[in-house]
């Protein structure tokens, strides 16, 4: 579906726009910002294909990747004070990302005929592993890790989507039913504070 | 060896144990917990497939992994206590599965092409490596860098699985004795508290 | 050109030496110096070879580099004292080594077909991500992305390449000028002190 593919480049600028102001909160130099930026934006699914085999890595064959995380990079530099300011709005640009990360990444996966389970594992890694690694970089233990639960809603997402599937539901009742289930899971996760049980 | 095979599912529960355990210690929520389960017990064995380009890495190809990951998640979470003070067992188990690890890894190496000098190194990553990406990823400097020296036991059963071989002795009795040989001189190393020089 | 091919192992040398000594000040034991520099010396082809789906990874067809990398741990560890002495010759022979990965590493991306953008990526990856992942290893914030600035030297020096060579230039005359461009722009950058801005 050609609106998923917009939706997962605004996604990596909103992604490359939050590594971004990670690294500065971190003081690192231009170069450490740009780096960090890359990396949160495009870890998750380089992680995936090169688990999966699927190499060159993908956003080697589209550019548009590549601009769209210069692009927010030069917005994080340029306009950091009024970013900060919009991060409710950002928010949502992340949650709809996360989204189609989730539902892209699924999906390639089982195109180059991983099983399901495995495929639906993948989704969540090209979702949130970005994320992980950005914070291994900067020498954090990773965020998600310790209290955001979204991963767990990417794989919800995720076994949905093969539920329907093999239900043979037509692929674009598929795809936008899973894409709003973990949208509005997420949305309501933020807002009512809910988190997973600490393990005692 | 089928044998290698089942000691080598069992070492993949004890692994993933051992990750559950460390990541509870650091105060992980439940996702973070599994997180470093599964990384610990499939890191060294993935990075292994991933640098001789054996990918859709081993584990996707067999679900057997990930359940018996999924167990020994459960395991720590409901029976921490218990398996915190079978730590003694659990050590037998351990050493084992890095036998087998390294064993598995080896041939795997050897199979695809690889240099048997290059194929040894190959078989301490699959044993050792899932340590250390689970240290990285929980903020530590990895333990095995520091004062285990059992990168090193691998190796040496490695260049032994090696020579064996290049004498054409029956690989029963190769396989055998390497893994044997990693097995006993990992008791001894730990028993008697053997350990590397400082460098000074 | 084999003149790169000699500074390339060389290089390799170098690396494996800095990644020792960093490790010894890390206070790890010998097979934790042992495997920073070869993380060091590997890491940054190695990325991108896994990146770019060039597997095996290069280092696996040419036990050149091993070797090298086990002379280069021998010297640190006999001749520590001299080596820390010696820095500013090292310091040469770094620089060079950079100015090669970089070259080798765009051209090996070229050849597979990478998008010359991507190359340039590549290029610069080779040279530097050793020393990322050496300080994500040794649990630091990478170096290069708080204060040298050589990761964009190599970048430019890419950049210089592939416009020589969409220009039909000689092989042999683009990649000397992309060499000493490199090399002596980073010792400029050192001798001067030059930094990037802070972002704020």
């Amino acid at each position: 579906m050609t609106i998923l593919y917009y939706i997962d480049i605004v996604g990596t600028m909103v992604f490359a726009i939050s590594g971004a102001l990670t690294a500065v909160d971190k003081k690192l130099d231009f170069f450490g910002v740009s780096a960090v930026a890359f990396i949160t934006a495009l870890g998750g699914g380089t992680l995936r294909d090169v688990l999966i085999g699927s190499t060159p890595v993908g956003w080697m064959n589209d550019l548009t990747y590549l601009l769209m995380i210069v692009i927010g990079i030069t917005i994080s530099v340029i306009f950091r004070k009024i970013v900060q300011k919009l991060r409710r709005t950002f928010f949502l640009f992340d949650t709809v990302g996360i989204a189609a990360f989730t539902v892209l990444g699924l999906q390639k996966a089982l195109l180059i005929g991983i099983h399901p389970i495995i495929a639906v594992m993948m989704g969540m890694v090209s979702a949130v592993f970005g994320g992980v690694i950005r914070d291994i970089v900067c020498n954090e233990i990773p965020l998600i890790f310790r209290k955001e639960l979204y991963a767990l809603i990417c794989l919800a997402g995720g076994i949905l989507y093969v539920i329907m599937e093999s239900y043979s539901i037509a692929p674009m009742v598929v795809i936008l039913t899973t894409f709003t289930f973990i949208a509005i899971i997420r949305v309501l996760a933020v807002r009512f504070h809910w988190k997973l049980p600490d393990i005692k």
